[in-house]
């Protein structure tokens, strides 16, 4: 037996065009940030992955980069104790890169995954075999996103229009949807609330309903609502929503909603850990969890989160950030090695027009991406372009996301508050 | 990227000998009975599993291989899928080759197991890997397994005595444990009760504690015991156990005893399935559940276990039938690569004398088997002992475990009770 020892990890900042996309916290800057890992070993093979960029994370990348280098790319258990050494007392609420909406996820799980996702690309390299054969092998061949509508600005205060064009009522965010379907195909539509006045958004489901007719539809307002306001919302919308994402903050204001409604509750900011597992259950707040393999430690730890979904009765789905085709493509593997995820999965991917990996292996059909059948993840770096977008990094000036700060900056009296209305 | 498809399975029945071991539901057989599993391929590799036995198991193992024969071994979740459709409708209450005693785990999960395990070993010598790296690597190097004290007679009725010789009271019971330890070097005991009046299997608790001071003793009467009987049972070992397994039958049962106890209430009986883990959650009533890969669906099902353990505050045991080196194997990759397996793991190693694999790999040190390095589960088939064993299926005229019928042959007023006392 031939070990496969990690020899070095590269960590590359990177900054891709980010259109001004509002959410109840403010508005996406102009750029968002990822962190490309590359990880190399005494054998030739590399692995990559993908991850947040503030720097508080940056800083932790850095110190399990250290940990990590001379161990095996098999042995997944003893790096998570390992970065549990490492990050032993950092209570890790900075520089998950969520804006501020998901604090209290695992600072080991977030810094774990990427060096994970890595070690299974080349784990699945070594074997001639794509990363979903190592997480129990592909139930389905592509994997369903939904569309993720934004309300948004025309541009960036003081640059031109992109070309999408502003979205701030019901007419806007039909039109979004339909171009977006048109283009990729999508057969699900998630739009991002918690922006406009709820009623405002209540008329904007129904208009995606009026207009796509058996497409489902969901709202996440990121906890905007109280937990009246929310019960309303979820009244008005009943038989409409597919479910209700995160209306109100926290366990108890969660469960205090779903005793009043029928809508299923769906969140990815009351359950980001394992630790909120037990009290969600027990509460029964929740009944669909959004996973995300960037802060639930990865992709086999997200298979530990499927599986708990499958044993406690709860719904699963996918939650995205604004990413790169690194983690496309970690997603699309996972999603289809997960049988119980049965919703199409978020991604922001129709919002960015740059990308570290070379084109061609993540394409959109029927609203769907095909599961690579290359060895590992099946995508590679495209070096100029990582190259360029880690100049716009360095020149962007941005290093932590602050779409808080970056709305107050544009209205100075931009206030936050959860919940708002 | 080549599949690695499965072109046939064989399954091979066998018999070795075991002693007359007592337990709650009547006495072991002078036989026990296992299936090996041998998956081949159309790339050469071959795979190894081992499961029960019983006639009912052997019929669906058959159906199974015949579905499975032409998958991709990666293909662990389309297979799980596949036997759920050949398995649908069937209650899979018999064959279990557990004696009755667990007759509610999934018959998908208990069939899929072997087929799973070759499945692994397979992938592992494709890679160059041992089982526990696809497991997510291991934490430790040896895996404690504890000293498995039963009472038992001298020798099947009608034979010569075997060389332990019997156990009916507490000072046979420490002379046991006393050659187990010298021979194993275990630093845990356990003992099946269930067999004696509770009074003596208190004293023999009792005894083992002042010859054995410091080693953790467990005690498992198979939900020999009322909720009374239990409760006062624990009174009286209280800071001497471990953990008290499955003292009466059920989750309400166990839920009452666990109210008026600090002992730790451990369960392979209550809690065999993934379906009993939300009702076990919510009651409270066990602080240990026995994981054991042969009923919860193979190795990667057997992590999903351990992790929702780890989630939901319960600890982790290993559960043990007789058992052949393939299991041993198995078992001991799978411990090896869960980090929150805390507890020395349950073995009837010591009580067989013959094998199907190759002697060597798996030794016992210090009371605990060496994590086998080499690639797949790093044991190999000795064909002339599987022939010989096979050859004793034959002739031996057992068909299925059946532990209280073959008391009652013994002794005709033998009745079956849970709780007996």
């Amino acid at each position: 037996m031939t070990d496969i020892r990690i020899t070095g990890v590269t960590i590359t900042p990177v900054a891709f065009r980010d259109p001004a996309l509002l959410n109840a916290v403010g508005v996406h800057e102009p750029f968002a940030l990822r962190a490309i890992v590359e990880v190399a070993t005494d054998q030739g093979v590399t692995g990559l992955g993908e991850t947040y960029a503030d720097d508080g994370h940056l800083r932790r990348l850095r110190a399990a980069a250290d940990a990590l280098t001379g161990m095996d790319v098999y042995a997944l258990g003893a790096m998570h104790r390992a970065l549990a050494g490492v990050l032993a007392g950092d209570s890790g609420t900075d520089g998950s890169g969520l804006t501020g909406m998901i604090t209290t996820s695992s600072a080991v799980d977030r810094v774990f995954s990427p060096f994970e996702v890595a070690c299974l690309d080349i784990q699945g390299k070594a074997a001639g075999r794509p990363v979903s054969d190592l997480l129990g092998g592909a139930v389905r061949d592509r994997v369903p996103f939904s569309a993720y509508l934004f309300y948004k600005w025309a541009g960036h205060p003081g640059e031109a229009p992109d070309d999408w064009g502003a979205a701030l009522d019901p007419e806007a965010l039909v039109a979004q949807a339909r171009r977006m379907i048109t283009e990729y195909g999508f057969t699900a539509i998630k739009l991002k609330g918690g922006v406009r006045p709820p009623e405002e958004e209540i008329q904007a489901i129904l208009a995606l309903r009026e207009a796509f007719p058996g497409v489902p539809l969901r709202l996440d307002p990121n906890a905007a609502w109280t937990v009246p306001t929310s019960i309303e919302v979820a009244r008005r919308l009943e038989g409409v929503l597919e479910y209700l994402e995160d209306p109100t903050p926290g366990l108890d204001g969660m469960a205090g909603v779903a005793r009043e409604t029928p809508v299923p509750l769906a969140t990815n900011m009351c359950v980001v850990a394992f630790g909120h597992l037990a009290p969600a259950v027990a509460r029964g707040a929740v009944r669909v969890v959004l996973s995300d393999h960037h802060y639930w430690g990865g992709l086999h730890r997200s298979r530990l989160l499927s599986g708990i979904c499958d044993t406690f009765g709860m719904g699963l789905s996918m939650h995205s950030n604004s990413h790169l085709g690194i983690s496309l493509a970690a997603m699309t593997h996972l999603a289809a090695a997960t049988p119980n995820l049965t919703y199409a999965c978020d991604t922001h991917w129709p919002w960015k027009s740059e990308d570290v990996v070379v084109p061609g292996v993540l394409g959109f059909t029927d609203g769907a991406v095909r599961v690579p059948t290359g060895p590992g993840l099946g995508v590679e770096l495209d070096r100029d372009a990582l190259a360029r977008l880690h100049e716009q990094y360095l020149t962007c000036g941005l290093r932590s996301r602050d779409d808080t700060g970056y709305m107050r900056r544009i209205d100075p009296d931009y206030e936050k508050k959860s919940p708002r209305w």
